[in-house]
């Protein structure tokens, strides 16, 4: 006999998460496509050298790979962005741009499992390829606010559940050229995004260890990091601080375009914030860069981050691809709702239980459900014959919320009793009127 | 740099057939959840000692098979039934029986790629878990017929469009036990479920080199397999056949059983037929079996096939778990629509493309755009200011139906022009009843 167990790192999903989760996916779906966006597939499996050298030397440790039959180099993908990249390469001649897609899957990173990560896990991306246009940065703040709008975490706290932050790596970038600490962006950046995790002394040795920076550029460097706040007076901040830098002026520029376009498409300010200090540690953003925090558990991390990037898929095409993106991070957005308790009791999503209790009477009682499915009520039917009582525990444990029962006597009269599973109520009425009475 | 292309036997969806693929397992998870299915996941990776041995030789070297970082020998999936054998036995007891799930995910195998087959694909299944009850026999084809009737393929033969081919393990057994051929049922079971693909006496030379069959005992059993049409006559004819033995006439008295529930739940006669030359190759089938078949395109094979199962688990648990279960084969469906020219032309799913042509008006276009989105209209906004003309290009080349268009005019006035894209018409309205006017 060998024991039945998932792999370290692997997890099954029952029905009660499964049901959250489609849940999420199909919001996700809904809202991708309120603006256009049109779903891609890829394969779970490409050639190795696709997909290594492609984020960082951890997702390369962490990288399941292989040979397959044919004795080619393979690997699991470790994200959605890299097989997007080699897909537009491919494609897009004959899609053309701009092109808007969403695609959901799994992807696999052998990553360490402390804390509650997985080896698999679902991304949930949009990008919009082949466009530089401010537009296309002002739509990707819509849907992540649609989106959070719409899976409505309720957090406790006693304003908004959810706070989009905002940043433009041209203003760190400008910033950087006034610092004369250009040349050293990536290590400046990587040390920044880890501010809220190792604070800020720890960030200063960073930068000086792998920068070189002075303790004058550091304290500057964390001096803008540290502003934040409602949108206007950042920007007038912001102007001040890169005065006669392009770059800087430009990010400050596209940044008070984002937070005006908002406005007007009738997001709340409270909803948004200017926050110099997220920087992305991906090297490839280039301007507008997002992160999406659930107020109440920021111990969580960004449950929607992305960002602007000017060439998607340099390493497959001369073609120049800019475009911008952002993740949905269903894992999180679930453990959030388990850890709120947000996650429904039930395990089904059919609306009525009919128990199968009058003797010799199936094809009596699947001629009735026939009915009340095709006018749109899920129904389970109970496969055996056995006594009503547990027949009904059963439908109570699933989480029903109402049984039709049918016994012998309401067979003659044509009748059914509906019952409320959450209250007890009973009501009986006539076969014919059961959807009427469950959607009336 | 690094070509961009797939592994040799894979492939990227675009938004065409992504479309289409997306429509097909939205059907089938609407169908599935009417009958009160539930969904699970479960990993792309497993233990390679859970998955190999499972199914034939053949998928046992088709395994995609490595060491993962800890140096576990695991493998990809090669389908979902082995992995909700394992699930069963780990999480039946928390979940209670009867369980009905359904699941739906990729799964590998290193096929020859021949014949338009690909090495990774989509399987749809559903099962009713922990019981023996012939209600599930009958829901499950109920569910089958369900699918084939909403997913519609038109395949432009005279009556229907689909036939739902159903047998019976036992009859087939009961029959073998009067040839007494009852230990070779392994080998002729394998023999007969080659006869549409290899004809009658290729079949006759297996069963007589595997199951050392003579002449006779070849042509009775040829003959059963003969045996297909309405049920009534069938059932008859069968009850003959195998008069006295107890098997068969069990095996009968199941198929009449299943005959007279799908006529009182509304299934026309012309949509199934008893049909003894189906055999389901696999060995762990012991009662009803079904295929289904396209009327007009049999070379496609069966696209929703399964049966009865004694112990679906029982290589991971001393608990005996009977069911009945199917899948839906969506890749086949697919390559039949594709065929029949039956795949949308369509690269969106969104009803209205917005233009972006008058200038400085980005904000405003976004207020009425929101409330479209609000309202449930699906818009995409193009990022880029370009010429009227090239954006209507851009759309007609998506398949949009509708163009809202506003310039500065229609600013002015508070209308817009919508533009159905496939007639050319055109009509000016308020800004306001665009959502009436679209859904009216």
């Amino acid at each position: 006999m060998i024991t039945p167990r998932t792999l370290k790192g692997f997890r099954d999903f029952l029905p009660e998460q499964m049901i959250a989760r489609d849940k999420l996916l199909e919001i996700a779906a809904d809202v991708y496509r309120s603006y256009g966006f049109v779903p891609i597939d890829t394969p779970a499996l490409e050639y190795l050298e696709i997909l290594s050298g492609k984020g960082s030397d951890e997702t390369d440790k962490q990288l399941y790979k292989f040979q397959d039959h044919g004795g080619r180099d393979v690997a699991l993908r470790f994200d959605l962005t890299v097989p997007l990249a080699r897909f537009s390469a491919q494609h897009i001649n004959e899609l053309g741009t701009p092109f808007k897609r969403y695609q959901f899957g799994k992807v696999w990173r052998g990553e360490n499992t402390q804390a509650g990560r997985y080896r698999e896990f679902t991304q949930c991306d949009f990008d919009t390829i082949g466009t530089r246009s401010i537009v296309a940065d002002i739509e990707t703040a819509l849907v992540i606010h649609d989106l959070l709008q719409r899976i409505d975490i309720k957090t406790n706290v006693p304003f908004e559940n959810f706070t989009i932050h905002i940043n433009n790596r041209k203003v760190l970038t400008g910033m950087l050229e006034k610092q004369g600490l250009v040349e050293k962006t990536v290590q400046v950046l990587r040390a920044l995004d880890k501010l809220a995790k190792i604070g800020e002394a720890k960030v200063v040795n960073e930068m000086t260890e792998t920068a070189g920076t002075n303790a004058e550029q550091a304290k500057n460097v964390l001096q803008l990091a540290s502003i934040k706040g409602e949108s206007k007076q950042i920007i007038e901040q912001l102007r001040t601080l890169l005065k006669g830098n392009e770059t800087g002026e430009t990010g400050a520029e596209e940044l008070e375009t984002i937070c005006n376009a908002l406005k007007a498409a009738g997001v709340p300010d409270s909803r948004t914030v200017i926050d110099l200090s997220i920087a992305r540690g991906l090297d490839y953003y280039t301007g507008t860069i997002f992160e999406t925090f659930l107020n109440g558990l920021p111990s969580i991390g960004s449950v929607c981050s992305g960002g602007r990037y000017d060439n998607l898929a340099e390493l497959y095409t001369n073609q120049q691809l800019p475009g911008i993106g952002a993740s949905l991070g269903i894992d999180r957005l679930l453990a959030a709702m388990e850890e709120l308790k947000m996650l429904p009791k039930s395990q089904t999503t059919a609306k009525v239980f009919i128990p199968n209790f009058a003797p010799n009477r199936v094809n009596d009682y699947l001629r009735i459900i026939t009915q009340l499915r095709k006018s749109g009520v899920a129904a389970d039917f109970y496969p055996e014959q056995k006594k009503l009582g547990n027949q009904l525990k059963y439908a109570d444990k699933k989480g029903f919320p109402y049984a039709i029962i049918i016994g012998e006597e309401e067979f003659e009269k044509q009748t059914a009793q509906i019952k409320n599973l959450v209250t007890g109520e009973n009501k009986e009425v006539k076969q014919d009127e059961i959807t009427s009475e469950l959607f009336g």
